[in-house]
């Protein structure tokens, strides 16, 4: 994984944020281009049959809608926005929701619209060892869902399976249970998302606790990137789904906020892990910063050992090495040896000196 | 204690999560395997009589929660997903509810689903020097409460043995009393583990104070991932507890609300006590920092001594190492006796600079 | 961007504040002279046509309001404090508003005067690589909306050439919806700002992520100070906005307050690009930090290695250098050799020791 | 003050905690043994008369409390868990109160039972240079107020004097008051407290300013810790109060609410003053660092100095002691004083140099 | 300034407290005596007359006070406790007032009472270079204000001119408006002080950023305490200020409630200066460390580059120092000049070297 990089790519600005003063509601889309065309997938279905068709023009995605049936509209790709529009105005989206569809920059959100409930949200995937992140934006009215996703990756597959098995709690239940389920859907990708990321806390601190390199000081700091960010990409929906609960929105039913309430509860426990990471990571970096004032003691011992012994060893050579004319003991028959028993004795008083300090 | 070693176990991906979009509901075991076969104990008591009884089939506890005594359905196991699921449906319980108590990695929680109150706990217990993390779920109802557990640990036996007193409190409540007695049991033992951490950082503490080692700054390491850990598993209950003093379940009766209040403010105990642990902690962090700039300093010190004792007096000795012809000192008589009394009193200078330095 | 010059220039006391104890509602300027001369544009609009006019004299605009049309009285320069308090007193302000508007120090805020809404925001803006901050204010009534800048700068022109499109949502509003497009522009200039400064940061992550330089140290606490200030200049808004919202005034319709709603997501998220961007800052300062002490390191490895290897070689050549009558070795035909090869042996034991040490 | 001694003693497990799932209510006294035998004293009051016993047998006090007087049982020693269930029972005292009294590892709380209003609080004295903490526990009814403490300290006897002054506010108030005073008393300790430690901050704060000693990092260590414990004992109090001030209890008077809003205020200052010492404490660990990184600078500037003048002086020295046969500047006549006056040169340039760095 | 001075004078036991367990409402004067004599000025006036007068006796003031005019009564110095209590006792202050007024450690509050509203407030001026702290007390009835102060600081003399001026908004008001012309006041004297310390961090920063000495620690140690105690002395208000506004005291009239809003603004201002600065302090204390880093990294670099161009020099002049008989080197013709060669040549290595590490 190379969060540096990624980070850059998305946190940054390459993005074109909207023009200062512009008029709200003006559908300009924001964001990377991903994907060349736009399409769009229908699947609507009651508890009996089960319609699922790509269709090429928007307008066709009307009568679908219109049915009885519970209608999922999946649409992949945000670029083409005049195509968007037609869409949009013909269902009624309110401006604002159109405008941030296609801002890709967008905060999580969950907002009532009355006749639509608008959630933006995040997917954050890994993949090739990086973190993807797409705004995944859903609106939600009595007869139909709308997901909106800036690639055509397929992490949506999963309920669509679902949705396939007759009988199942999906199929027999409304609009408000595919959007839950589209939501939990997306939260359960974090939770593989923040695992990764642990494995990869796990693997410095093995390698930290074996033996400190300096790279990775920077994956510290990348790592700690990416957890601000992916916290900001979650932590805003916890004020939206609270509202949900708590609001009277003719949209949802009862029952349905049993589950709604569980989705609650694993935001929490997302929040919580990031929260948990981070901690580790802040632990990290003050074993790295130990470590390196642990080498730096070592580094300056061995200086000091090695100086101590030999600087005064090298004093009492030196003094032998004076020319002076009358220097009685470099004529003794045993002055020489005598200095080095000298010199040795000193070495090792040195030596237990140290063994004492338990630098040795 | 080696913390590090089961937080790995504990806290990493060994442990496969669900499946992201599969079905809420889905009956499946996520966690360690750590039972080979199930086994179920019945209590079913009154302020009269007690009957215990281990059964071998799921069916047969049926019977027991009819009856209008109290019964506590203790289940051991959690792998034998078939007959738990068995057991669930025979009894009512919300697809949530079953998808929850086989996932052991859910966060403590109490939820209210009207006939029925669902609580899940983490049991932290010391055992062989290590913290052992199990997942207990209880599910309350008028007529029985019901506790999951993942291991054959009997933790719960103390409550065991206040059932058979006869005309205790306990033999003359109802369900909502016995949760309230279990939940407050596994509190207890959070006591007992935090203890055993307050009595290692201790140790610690008086070992650092003596003599800093390399190890404790893993231990420090360990111990903080260790509190960071327990907090997560008891701090999500305070709002869980909060809800069942505050909320008008028909299940919980005044006079129990009490002993809850109680049970609460044990809690907050814990938490506190967690706390103020990290606090310490932090505390002991910095001492092992500081100490090892001391130690640095200490070495800096003896090399500084050392060094800016003999680096002069070798200089003087290196002086009259010089050849050259006309040196008049080195013909003095009194030449080499002179720089004798010089480099003496030169590191007598030094030696009182020291002192006044109070280096030495 | 010199940031620190300008925080020096804006944030002290060159500015005089209010004498202390005076009376409330007290006119007088407080902070820079920007503007030699006052001057004041009229922009009177509804659905059908719009007047754009700039006037002279102060008692002009009084016939624009009286008119049933939407009236946006744009004034800039706030230094002839005389005839603001004429246009005022005319238009019934009350003496705190007047106070306020022209104490440029004053803390964002929103306040409702029943007849009167009073908003006061910073417009914070990078003009030649430095942030301008400049107090804008607006008075929004049921007739008119007023605003006051310090300086003539246009940056309200895009709200301008909007209201010159026709048919347009602003040409077809009241009051209110003019007050929140105002507001709104600001607050998107907030996000250019704010992208500049993670332009910065990122640009010192690239830099010292190759080389720190000692410039570095400064520039991140310049930023720092930056980001203090931005936040105080935008977080009071938070609560004020929110009671816009809350509150039941009369001045602001129930369609509006969608819009309004959407304003105060975007304060949020300027908030929170704010607070990302300082834990950056706080990360870069961490390893500002850990790049000094590694070039510590890296200066005392050198220093130990090369005094390790040659002060005991200087010490062998010291002994041989001593001048003792009766030294064997002196003589011994291989003598010399045996020196350089114990020399050269123990030089290559030196290295081998630093190899495995890898401190080479 | 040895602070550490006594944290030790205080907070560790040599006090044995309730064992893990025992019943509630359980009356076993929970810490350590400080007095031998119980004692209780009785004031029984009106305003007109006051009647002051020491009473050996516990049935003894059940006629004053009878008596419509304002009747305040002091027990002193809570060993003889016996004779205090007796003395409960009779007063019909809750079970959890009752385990709570002699649970002296208790967290301060105020609980409202109805009938009886408990409050547990923590007595903390400086005693001998150490802080001593003990429990006192108040049970308030309409006719009487019991307070129980571990020793026979007289720590509450300026409430007895004011007892004994007739006419005195105390004298004409209900049991509501009582308790108050003698809450208010035991708080005004806490200030006594807070000032000792106080006073050793400022002196620690003296001599680290004059010089640092390795002691102060144990005495900030240790009095931090005081600190935290400190807040553990006092922060609880502030709900408990809270909650007394805000319900509606009938044992509380409207007229005595005031007095306890005062002593809420004075809650609020030991908090705030334990938090400024934390503070304090917090920058003087600052400063100690700092001066240790500012010794370590001083130590190696000394060795610096030494090395950078003498290590080239003692080369040069190093050269004219090489015996080459051939070394012309050994045979002029001015050599050896030329090599002085390059060395003495080479020391002023050394010796400018650091003067310019502002090294000497 | 040297604000170290006066935080140990203000904040230390040099102030004695009330005596632990002493009766409530006991008036006993409790910090430094700073005045000889009370002294008592009466404001008497309405809108269309005023007198003001110093009197002697206490008792003078009632007949003022009875009028129906708006009466100020200025009380400086708190130590005639006696005479005080005469003047509460005709005022029918409650015992509550009474004792806080005299304790000039007082925590600032602002209480209602009923008939009275009591505030307490901190005088903070900087004077002769240091901060004067003082406290203010006011109470506030229908018919009169009485401001309590415990020198004789003319610090209230704005409000004696502003009541001087005819038909001015003051002159029209209640009592209530003076109370809050008082308080904003006193608050209005935070800003400049609040300047004053802005000005020496600024001051300090430059400093830093040019030359760090020793003293600028101190001197950011005690900025740090001066601001946590300033912090101490506003930040209660908040509390007071806002139950004013909310609270329905017959009192404080709808009108003075607008005024008191922007009071409660001012003060929200201040606490935000004040953590403002405590940030910059601490941002100034980061730079004070880096920058002794730094220092003791260039130290190391010099040592470290003179060390390591010299020893390797000195160990080739100690080689062919040595006396072995058979040293061929020693004899040829250009032995001598091929060592300075060898050695130049090395030098400049090392310096190579050196540049290439940025280190020169």
């Amino acid at each position: 994984m190379s969060p540096l990089k990624l980070i850059r790519q998305r946190n940054l600005p390459n993005f074109k944020k909207k023009k200062a003063g512009s008029a709200p509601g003006t559908v300009a889309h924001i964001g990377r281009k991903v994907l060349e065309n736009m399409s769009i997938n229908i699947l609507d279905y009651d508890h009996e049959k089960i319609t699922i068709e790509e269709i090429d023009k928007v307008i066709e995605c009307k009568p679908f809608a219109a049915s009885k049936a519970v209608t999922w509209v999946e649409v992949m790709g945000l670029h083409e926005t005049d195509k968007l529009k037609t869409l949009w105005d013909d269902f009624g989206f309110h401006p604002l929701i159109q405008e941030d569809i296609v801002n890709t920059l967008q905060r999580p959100k969950i907002e009532d619209y009355g006749e639509q409930i608008f959630i933006v949200m995040k997917m954050l995937r890994i993949k090739d060892g990086e973190i993807q992140e797409e705004q995944v934006s859903l609106v939600l009215s009595s007869d139909y869902v709308f997901s909106f996703q800036e690639t055509d990756e397929p992490f949506l597959d999963p309920i669509k399976t679902r949705l396939q098995v007759e009988n199942s709690r999906i199929r027999k239940s409304g609009t408000d249970y595919l959007a839950y389920a589209l939501m939990d859907a997306i939260i359960d990708y974090y939770f593989e998302t923040l695992e990764e990321i642990g494995n990869k806390i796990t693997e410095i601190e093995d390698e930290i606790f074996e033996k400190t390199k300096d790279s990775h000081l920077k994956e510290i700091h990348n790592l700690r990137r990416e957890l601000i960010n992916f916290r900001r990409s979650v932590w805003p929906l916890r004020d939206g789904i609270n509202s949900l609960l708590r609001d009277e929105s003719p949209l949802i039913e009862a029952e349905t906020k049993l589950f709604i309430r569980d989705t609650f509860d694993h935001l929490f426990q997302v929040i919580e892990m990031i929260d948990n990471s981070r901690e580790m990571l802040s632990g990290l970096y003050d074993m790295y910063m130990t470590d390196i004032s642990n080498r730096m003691n070592e580094v300056m011992k061995v200086l000091t050992i090695i100086a101590t012994i030999f600087i005064p060893l090298t004093f009492i050579a030196g003094i032998y090495g004076m020319n002076f004319a009358n220097m009685p003991e470099l004529n003794w028959k045993y002055g020489y040896p005598t200095v080095w028993v000298i010199m040795i004795s000193l070495t090792f008083v040195m030596i237990i000196y140290f063994k004492r300090k338990k630098w040795l």
